[in-house]
């Protein structure tokens, strides 16, 4: 059975950074968080994916345990083109081919329905709110997104925000859409929004989590995992927010204490996925690892 | 008895930030971190000052327990003119005049030569030689530095890095000087230099510590501390690295995980350091109100 589902975009990936290239590569939003949450719970995917999606990553996410039943196919693969250059934090856009993403209209099996932990990936803020619309009774809904809807959609996402427990953005998101440099500020207007939580993504620099509990805000820090070589970071953002709720929708425990672990092992899995291109390292990746990692963010913030 | 020297210079400042303007005011980095350290110990001050310098700050320097008998008094004061606009993180010098001290050539009194704490604050590099030629048998050298000294002094400034027993660069400093964007490498390559330590600050992101012990180096990460409102950051660096040596002074423990206390002490007054213009807030400042913070630091962190 499914306990978190996550939407977002399948895509095919074309990558260059100091370190290399992929093409064709699997990647999107959707493929990042729900790979992601795996390692916790049973995810399953909304999303839509072109004729022209390889076969053998269809087959790879099954195997996997990631529920498809919420994929469509249909038309040419949503395909997004990036590079990387000296400033490793900052994707350049080169290329974003929308193709059957335009189409896509979320409609979710029945078995999808009754999840009570739901991710709403960086996606068009419209295709989240159908997505709400469509699940019964959810525990805990988590979104994230990104700079384009910020300018191209922003009241459309506010009603998002309205109906997420946790709201999720990277550092440069909060100050765009908040209109402030300070974090603590942004973070604040967010909590205005969010029931629950507000996450800010740092990148390098690890995140920050701002927390209502009992009419208090309950602030958290998390380290940045020091990482001497990061060869793609494509989908670490995604993969924060996978781990995060994956976390969650195993331990079902919503305390500010067990968000602050989820927080960290969403860093955590977001670091590994970091150390390689697409998914590769995330594929290789073991629990032990993951706990070991987990463990060295508790010795790096000791005093 | 001065147990701790710092060696910088004494300013007056022109500032204005989005919260308002100040003129004519008390900085330098030699002032900002001797204040910072004399929460935690006898500082004593080795720089120049103008015939023009105030008498009333050379009473409140006195006062406040900081020795003076290292400043030479000479000409006209220096004088650094600055703005911070959205970004708090920046400051854009409008103006140096350099005045008396480019004849700076700093002659240690002798109850300044046995002391075992040494702060080369950001000056000439030549100057921090000198200081460091003048000391009898330190314990402990803790030097920083600034973009400017890069660019025009590496060869010089590279002497002083491998005389001291920890380095301290600000993230952009660290990747200007060792020509990578990822700071992990960056304190890697500067670990080649100094004796024991080096500290990467990030303003509000936090800082970060890098320690060699029996063969290891050890990683810490230290937290920002959520401010809502930064009114002037000038002086912060130095307010970081007054604060960590003034408290190691203290302690006289050199252990990795006093290190580690002494960095988030530093984070402390730098952070207080932010809330007003100047030195308002550290003259108000009081260690409940120190002890407070350094536990909050604590509590942030946790998970």
């Amino acid at each position: 059975m499914v306990d978190v589902i996550s939407a977002g975009t399948i895509g095919l990936d074309d990558i260059e950074t100091p370190f290399g290239k992929a093409k064709d590569t699997l990647g999107g939003s959707g493929v990042y968080s729900s790979y992601a949450a795996s390692f916790f719970a049973t995810p399953g995917l909304v999303s839509i994916a072109g004729e022209d999606f390889p076969k053998k990553y269809i087959d790879e996410l099954r195997k996997r345990g990631i529920s498809l039943e919420g994929v469509e196919i249909k038309g040419k693969n949503f395909r997004w083109e990036g590079s990387y250059e000296f400033d490793m934090n900052e994707a350049k856009t080169l290329k974003t081919e929308l193709n059957s993403l335009i189409e896509f209209n979320p409609e979710l099996p029945d078995s999808f329905k009754n999840a009570k932990y739901v991710f709403l990936a960086n996606v068009d803020p419209e295709i989240q709110l159908k997505v709400i619309d469509q699940v019964d009774s959810p525990e805990l809904i988590v979104m994230d997104t990104m700079n384009f809807w910020i300018s191209q959609k922003k009241k459309k996402l506010e009603e998002v925000m309205k109906r997420s427990d946790v709201i999720i953005m990277n550092d440069a998101e909060a100050r765009q859409f908040f209109n402030t440099v300070n974090l603590v500020k942004a973070a604040n207007s967010a909590l205005e929004f969010a029931k629950k939580a507000v996450i800010i993504k740092k990148g390098e620099h690890g995140a920050l989590l701002f927390v209502k509990e009992n009419g208090k805000i309950k602030h958290f820090n998390a380290p940045g995992y020091p990482l001497e070589v990061v060869k793609d970071p494509t989908g670490c953002g995604d993969s924060f927010g996978g781990g995060f709720i994956g976390y969650l929708a195993k331990t079902k425990n919503l305390s500010d204490a067990s968000l602050r672990k989820a927080v960290v092992y969403g860093s955590v899995i977001a670091s590994f996925n970091a150390e390689d291109f697409s998914l590769e390292r995330l594929r290789k990746l073991t629990m032990p690892e993951i706990e070991k990692r987990f463990n060295e963010m508790k010795e790096i913030r000791e005093f």
